[in-house]
């Protein structure tokens, strides 16, 4: 209690001084990144539109009418901010439609008799037809082994993919790189080898009964196979059937997939008051997969940047830079949303000083990664961690890794790109399933993300990268 | 996934280095460290032990039979590993019970008829007796406030204290410093001013629907009166409905206090190999409220403090100092295991090096806070955050701020003392009520806290503090 009456002391000595000087001079920053939090933290918007996405509109596969409902949603909520530009950027999607729910299960093994499997198809599968499909399954840890094992053994079967994520590695997105091309590839590499279908462990350090779906992409010219994702457990327990005895799984899927459907990115901006030509994006991706809310992934990206501007606004804060807030659409299985942005920005010879990207969940923020084009990084990342002291009381670090996916295309166009970091110990428990719903997102939590890039943007936008 | 490749090279090299050295020199230290977090999250006992702690005995607290249930169960578990010594330690606590669940309504408003509110009775409050009381509230800010108002204002009142929690901390336990003197203090002071009864605000930056307890004391002389809190929800309801009418309220509680009774701390020691005599201790509090399960407050640090002792055994990792694990009874309401613990320490002249204590819950680390008596902290501070390189790569940072309450009275034996300090965004979402459980607890958060723990005392019992 007695840290709490002298933070309180500094806290109102500080309102005091800056009443002092709010008119002669420009903010100092330490304490106008402090005044970003408050704000966040008491007036910010991200988490009632966030209920709204999520329980009101929902998952939001491109393509769907519930993504339509998101970008007219979105789209008018940044009508509501007084902003110079609102606008819709179209772009082409896939419209691929899981259909009937899955049915998969083991059949009659000697020991169980049958055994229903929780699983979803993997984005971007083929259906198996109305009757579905039965094969024995082979268990294989890599796509490697799927090619040393070859046809002989494959041919006719049903491969199933069993590596599990790396425990050990402190950040989860290095143990999901670490195991994801498996979802990824594993259905054109078991093609290749004959194989008539693939289950892929689900995609998470964590043993539930919970399926994860996510893309999958089948290379030039192999036969489509279909594929579908099955809980850790499950996972589990078929691989201990597996030691006993052969087993038979069943396997129906009703997926389908359309003709492209347009669909838009959702923009927003507050126009320079100095160097309207120079850009800072913030974004995250409208579209998710087609189960639970696509809250953590990725409707907490995009409320949190949406709310980068309504801070600004409700700050009285007039950037020197264009800020402009991008709802990319189709990042899941595409990236239509991300290639139209790049490329109208090129055909108008934009100059993107910056983009953040926010698609790793709504957890406590630690901080941002950081990559350019070699000829500018290193300059550039050296200006960015001199920022450092003004961010380290809020927890945040910088580091030089990859962004995100919507912004890379930026990449070659020389802007300096963030990725948004939240802590990640959480975020692998939700992705691509029914439990990533808006009663998994911590208010808190959500609001910190909101304001730690606000503060980065206002730093961007203050200093520049020169 | 490149990074991933690479770090696994690195990894794999590692292993064979270390294996090489082995038999010959001390494991490197980021080498070792690295041992304890991969082993932490892959064979932690600190999950299932905590499953079992939190739903096969539950809500435990101090003198109830489930605490008894508690004190039987970690001492098997601690038997398990092949310590040195297990036993354990009594101490006389406080004998409160709940008694029948409580009944608080708003009586008859003019505007919305009965209201009932969400409420559990503050741990300690005296009962209503079985009729209950209704008497008119009268809503205040501070304890200052009630003291202005004076007897005039309060006589037969029930007094309802109302601050929130400052939403602008970064660090929630600021937040909650800053307001719980009206759970602690308030009956007391609205006592000595004639109220018949107090309801407190939850203590919590959340709105929501759930009461949270918590202890409060009656100063010396005051009669004592009811308390009880009541959820933020209600809280506002209330408030609100105070600026348009009068409002009486119905409080029905069913407390009783009863004989103290024979409780313990658990104990069990790995006796070093070169200065036994030297004792670093790593503890948490085994007592929780009566509702929900305890599960981050504070079964996650108890479990987290017997893994530590379980890693190291699984490690072959013989200390040099004594390194025991104290699960502390009482903390709660009362603190008699923390005192017992230093005064046994004292009569047998025990020199503690160094105590850690968890007791914020089993959220992702964050760091350790420090504190010491003021004629060693600074140079033993110091020598701490010269490890900061080695914990680092784990987001950990050494603060120095208060540790924990029950290692408390070891300051004066001049024991350096550590709090372990998780996320804190979440910590009082859950705090003191019903759901408060193991649900509530995620694994590898839990996990990465027992890793960070070990390493704290794997470099303690290394390289000491002189």
């Amino acid at each position: 209690m007695m840290t709490q009456r002298i933070l309180t002391t500094i806290f109102l000595t500080g309102m005091v001084f800056y009443s002092l000087l709010a008119q002669t001079n420009p903010p100092d920053d330490a304490f106008f990144i402090r005044k970003i939090y408050d704000t966040a933290l008491t007036e910010g918007r991200s988490y009632p539109w966030l209920e709204f996405l999520c329980t009101r509109i929902g998952a939001r596969l491109a393509g769907s009418p519930q993504a339509a409902a998101a970008v007219e949603y979105t789209r008018q909520m940044l009508d509501t901010m007084k902003l110079d530009s609102v606008w819709l950027q179209p772009c082409m999607v896939p419209h691929w439609v899981r259909g009937e729910p899955e049915e998969v299960k083991i059949v009659s093994s000697r020991k169980m008799g049958d055994v229903p499997l929780q699983a979803l198809a993997l984005g971007g599968s083929v259906g198996t037809g109305a009757t579905g499909m039965v094969a024995e399954v082979v268990e294989v840890k890599s796509l490697d082994e799927v090619e040393k094992l070859g046809k002989e053994a494959l041919n006719g079967k049903i491969v199933f993919y069993n590596r599990p994520l790396d425990p050990t590695q402190i950040n989860t997105f290095n143990a999901y790189g670490g195991a994801v091309d498996q979802r990824g590839l594993g259905a054109s590499r078991a093609s290749r080898q004959g194989a008539v279908g693939v289950l892929v462990r689900s995609m998470t350090t964590r043993l539930d009964d919970v399926p994860h779906t996510g893309t999958m992409q089948y290379e030039e010219g192999v036969t489509p196979i279909p594929a579908v994702g099955i809980s850790t457990n499950d996972a589990e327990l078929l691989s201990q059937l597996l030691q006993e005895e052969s087993v038979r799984v069943y396997l129906r899927t009703g997926c389908e997939r359309y003709p492209n459907k347009l669909s838009h990115n959702v923009i927003g901006e507050i126009r320079g008051s100095e160097k309207p030509e120079e850009l800072i994006v913030i974004g995250g991706h409208l579209d998710s997969w087609d189960v639970g809310q696509g809250a953590h992934d990725d409707g907490a990206g995009c409320v949190q940047s949406m709310d980068v501007l309504q801070l600004f606004k409700r700050l009285n804060y007039q950037p020197k830079r264009t800020i402009r807030c991008v709802l990319f659409m189709n990042e899941e299985n595409g990236l239509a949303g991300g290639r139209a942005y790049a490329a109208e920005a090129a055909r108008k010879k934009e100059k993107h000083l910056a983009a953040i990207e926010s698609d790793r969940g709504g957890f406590t923020p630690r901080g941002f990664t950081c990559e350019g084009d070699a000829s500018i990084f290193e300059k550039r990342f050296k200006k960015v961690v001199q920022w450092s002291d003004l961010l380290e009381p809020y927890g945040l670090v910088f580091r030089a890794a990859g962004s995100g996916a919507d912004i890379g295309p930026l990449k070659a166009q020389k802007a300096f790109l963030f990725g948004f970091e939240p802590d990640s110990q959480r975020y692998f428990d939700y992705h691509h399933t029914a439990i990533d719903t808006f009663e998994a997102v911590n208010r808190r939590e959500l609001e910190m993300g909101t304001a730690a890039m606000t503060a980065l943007v206002y730093l961007l936008d203050k200093y520049g990268l020169e």
